[in-house]
């Protein structure tokens, strides 16, 4: 045992508990003797089968190097001083790769800096390490999982001492950045399944993992420090690459999720490969706690949660408003575009599930019980019903294409853990609706789609990411058929002009699909809309329509699209979105009128219930203990977009006072035309009406 | 034993069949036994205690009786003839009577016709034992069950031969034609428990309901013809008042309509006091069945249902067209009248329905089911759910009245064997909403309640009846605020200048209500809305708010109110009532526009596009091998309110040519002006469009 194995923070973990784990030093000792034959072995595999190979990068160039001796880190030096320290991994023939790990055979090499999807992940992985090396020195627990998340990481652990508090963030983030200083290198080794168990015998949970998860006679095993962790990598090269680093929260959770099995605390964090992109990152999210919907919905009296029906929203007033008022502008929007609404029923007999498909894939998300000698389950979605309404009579070539539209109250069975304000529900309404068609119509059928969600989008002022998903390894139908189908979408996407990206392989099983992401007023992308072919479930429903020439039939192809996607989930997006400042046409404050004195306030009345006859919402402040400014400045901090304020002069005149939320003031204008002009803005729901006004 | 107790009708069964039922002969001899002992212990106690009595007729006059002699029918003698042989049945005291059943003390004494409710009931019934009669004479079979029902009656029997067949139908009908011609008198005597279970220890299932239903030590039986039944009566005198007799149709049935229980063979039929009235009353019913909703939902394309959703309907485009028109009316409604709009959850943990007393009361009918480690349940109702929503944060006096709407979709667990078309249905969405407000309000609440199901029933046409339900026997609360309560009902219902009726002791437990029964066109009444007050459960929710003064909370009272009713239900009554034509504004065929040539086509499709824009349910007819009389016919058949000719005259001129369903001639009007004439009538939502245009 070389003494340089127990460094610095093992030594403040020393210090500062008395509590030693024992498998700490046992676990080194062991890991350095494997290392060893490993590096024996690979030593003697270079002397005997290292070859030259060739790399190419992406911008074309090709390298030349030796197998199982060039690594991706000395391409990268070669390449530039900045990429050789900004480099986080490398993609090797499409594979995730350690930088330090040596390429085996010629290969397509891709270096990844922290800002790539990929990057990202390891980043947040390896720094999970570093989490998880300073949770067994301070707390001596048996460590868990430690996965990436979408933003940050944890790791779980197994601690039968008092719960982890947030007081203990310090000295967790002291040891963590202690680790960060000394950089400490991830050091990859391959060792067999018998040195695996003989590793982590003091750890029951790793055991059950390599039990569950290792099917191979070998694994991979990472030391970093203190640590040496089951782990598939890759990883950075070394804890130094971590710049930035902070602790989160914590929670506790169940050994996979179960309940029933072991309980769990779990330590979030975030790192960065900068200050100030945590700096930044800080900021976003103090802007997104300002915005959280659950906030505002609160504070707006837009909805509320209950836990007698956990997942299931209830809409005020208020809410209710801007949810009738996101319905009823699709269905504007579907007059003019040849989609009829139909209303289908929220129960089936599981018969019908069967022969969807959903009772084999989708059953543990669905609410199902008995009635009479069957079983029923509440609809989770709306299509298996469409099948039954174009297939409950004869269709003719004529009434294509069909496009039926369902509001229908959808449920899915969600685990109440997961449940989260509007985004994580289980009961929603959908802008659903599915297309029938012929092959030819098809085209004609996307383009619509992707101009209706343009049409849509803009009205919100989303911009939006398109991507094209297609025919993974495993689907269902003719290989002729997807191409066509992919060939088709591809002419759509090209004809509508904005870029999109191709997913390869990414479709469902049943079709190729567009995914859409819209983006928010701060940056964040959500994907809401989806616009899916589908050749199974017309075939499984054996759907049919006469064809023009009436000798054959034919299968019709099915879209299923929408736009909002669940409405209680826009309602949650657009929250944050506007954080609670909406736009006119959607708002649940449109309106306020403030009398001057007591003396006007018959004529305030008046104005008040000319708004109301007109349509909007509004609302009067009679407060007598107030003062006019207090009253409008009241006005303005509760969102409403315009303020009247009704004085002598205005009754006088048969007139109001106009300003804005933002206090922009429109001066004196004819209570009529007032009225008209609102309308007008509300009617072509314009974003900005305060300035258009 | 007489001879007379065997008469005509007896010898035509012993000469249509070879099977005797062995209990007919046996049953005779010992009720006209019972019959001797039942006369002279009359005779016996006439003798010891019969007085003079008083009888007080309705119209105020008083006569002169004999307790334990004078009859009903006696007095009825003295009034008049015709009231002699129209009379069926006697109200005493306020119970109904056999008219040949002596008075037994002062009375209030009532002689009911055919055409009031308690005469049509005991007619019907009287009416079943003659059928009950045939029955046995011509199945020998075992009868169980024979009441009234709203329209004719029915009897059931048990009988393991080949089931009922409608060929059977003269042979019965010929059998009581004779019982009828014949005159029998329906004999009432009163006789022990034990002689009762002797009477018909032959029938299994009249021994059932003896141990079930008698609890008193005697109970009266009845015997008319061949036929003696244990029957609580009353009857008309004989069955000679029966002028007109036909059987409708027969079923399978289960004793006590349990599936587990024995099959029975259930024949319905109808009488009437003459034949006129039968054939009023076919007429009615052939007009019924071609105005049967199912018929024209299917002729009309407006819905259809499934066998893997009963109960549920599926609307298709243009019967969600009505739908969606029906239920923007009463949101327009909404707004004028200070309603607000809330979308609440479909499921509920059942530890709402037990707060709200569903669980203990309405189990049965609710679909329910397991999620994670509770129980929950489809609402059924929206009320509780409104309730949390007063709940969820205190409330000021000045937010009362607060009266949340709610269009959300309930479930009610129908037996499948009960659903039938729209009217019976297990899904369905209701124009619900809930008032709370305070004692002080309440009277302003139940007018406005008033005045709104007047203002939507006059759209509609219809004509309705209100009644008055007041305190049960079994009521919740304390009895002054049920009378103040009453009281103030009283004051609405007076002051809003309808008649209306009171059903004393029929409110419900919790609180006195309003019944309204609109009208049909074809004279049918129909229960759609409620006006329900309720005490009980803003008590059970612990529902208060802060009085004026601040200093105490005080409970609210809340209205429980509906006009539509379920919508679906009502979309049924709407569719008999107008038989398919449907008024402008809720038509799902408003226009339809027909080209004179084809190369009037492109302006045609211009007119087409013009009225579709303007928001109209509008066709275009452009069937090439169709000469324009059988298109304007066509369109009239498939009742186009309005149907728009277009030639080179009204191309050239931009002039449409109008007429209507019923081939009234408008003439030609311009088209900017035909699309908002029609956008007025649309708009005011006027009865007949196609006069008013």
């Amino acid at each position: 045992m070389h003494a340089q194995n127990f460094n610095g923070t093992w030594l403040y973990f020393a210090l500062q508990a008395n509590t030693l784990p024992f498998y700490i030093p046992e676990r080194i000792l062991l890991f350095e003797k494997l290392k060893t034959s490993h590096y024996a072995c690979l030593a003697e595999r270079i002397q005997h089968s290292s070859l030259p190979i060739r790399i190419f990068m992406p911008d074309g160039k090709e390298l030349k190097g030796e197998s199982l001796i060039t690594t991706p880190y000395e391409i990268a030096s070669q390449i530039s001083q900045e990429l050789m320290t900004s480099a986080v991994v490398a993609r090797v023939n499409g594979i995730l790769w350690d930088l330090n790990r040596p390429l085996e055979e010629d290969s397509n090499l891709e270096l990844l800096k922290f800002d790539s999807p990929g990057g990202k992940e390891v980043y947040w992985h390896s720094s999970s390490h570093v989490l998880g090396a300073a949770m067994e020195q301070l707390y001596g627990a048996l460590l868990c999982r430690g996965p990436s998340t979408e933003s940050g990481f944890y790791y779980d652990m197994f601690h039968q001492g008092s719960p982890v508090s947030n007081s203990d963030y310090p000295a967790l983030e002291e040891i963590c950045r202690r680790i960060i200083k000394e950089k400490h290198q991830f050091e990859r080794i391959v060792v067999s399944r018998d040195d695996l168990f003989e590793l982590f015998k003091y750890n029951k949970f790793k055991l059950r993992m390599i039990n569950e998860k290792v099917t191979t006679p070998t694994a991979s095993v990472y030391r970093c420090g203190s640590l040496i962790d089951l782990c598939r990598g890759p990883h950075i090269r070394h804890t130094g690459q971590i710049k930035a680093f902070k602790i989160l929260k914590n929670s506790s959770a169940f050994w996979n999720g179960d309940p029933s099995q072991e309980t769990l605390q779990r330590i979030y964090a975030i790192s960065f490969p900068s200050s100030k992109q945590l700096k930044e990152w800080e900021q976003i999210q103090e802007e997104a706690r300002n915005r959280d919907h659950r906030k505002i919905g609160r504070e707006q009296e837009l909805f509320f949660f209950h836990e007698l029906s956990p997942g299931s929203c209830f809409f005020l007033p208020k809410g209710a408003h801007i949810y009738n008022t996101l319905v009823d502008f699709i269905k504007t929007e579907y007059w003019k575009r040849g989609y009829t609404e139909v209303v289908t029923p929220n129960i089936f007999n599981t018969k019908l599930w069967e022969k969807s498909g959903h009772w084999e894939h989708y059953r543990e998300n669905m609410f199902s019980f008995r009635v009479e000698n069957d079983t029923f389950a509440l609809k989770p979605m709306n299509c298996p019903g469409h099948c039954l309404i174009y297939d409950h009579r004869p269709r003719s070539w004529r009434e294509l294409p069909l496009r039926l539209a369902d509001f229908g109250v959808l449920h899915r069975n969600e685990v109440s853990g997961a449940l989260s304000g509007l985004t994580r529900v289980r009961r929603f309404q959908q802008d659903d609706a599915h297309i029938f068609c012929t092959m030819e119509q098809l085209e004609d059928e996307m383009n619509g789609c992707l101009e209706f969600l343009h049409a849509v989008y803009s009205v919100f002022g989303f911009t939006f990411r398109l991507h094209l998903s297609t025919r993974p390894e495993k689907f269902l139908g003719e290989i002729e058929t997807w191409d066509e189908a992919e060939k088709l979408l591809e002419r759509s996407l090209n004809s509508f002009g904005l870029p999109w990206e191709l997913n390869a392989g990414d479709g469902a099983f049943y079709g190729p699909k567009i995914d859409i992401h819209i983006q928010d007023a701060i940056k964040r992308y959500h994907q809401c809309a989806t616009i899916q072919l589908d050749f199974q479930m017309p075939a499984k429903f054996d759907l049919s329509y006469v064809r023009k020439d009436g000798s054959t039939t034919q299968r019709p192809v099915m879209i299923h699209r929408a736009i909002l996607g669940s409405v209680e989930r826009m309602i949650a997006i657009l929250v944050e979105n506007y954080a609670g400042k909406w736009p006119f046409w959607l708002s649940p404050f449109q309106v306020m009128v403030i009398p001057v004195a007591g003396n006007v306030e018959d004529y305030a009345q008046v104005v008040h219930q000319k708004f109301h006859d007109a349509g909007f919402i509004v609302d009067i402040d009679l407060d007598p203990g107030s003062t006019l400014n207090r009253k409008i400045r009241k006005a303005q901090l509760a969102q409403f977009n315009f303020i009247l304020v009704v004085g002598e002069k205005e009754k006088l005149n048969g007139t109001v006072n106009v300003r804005t939320r933002d206090n922009k003031q429109h001066g004196e204008r004819g209570l009529q035309e007032t009225v008209a002009r609102l309308k007008e803005l509300k009617d072509s729901r314009v974003e900005k009406a305060e300035e258009q006004f």
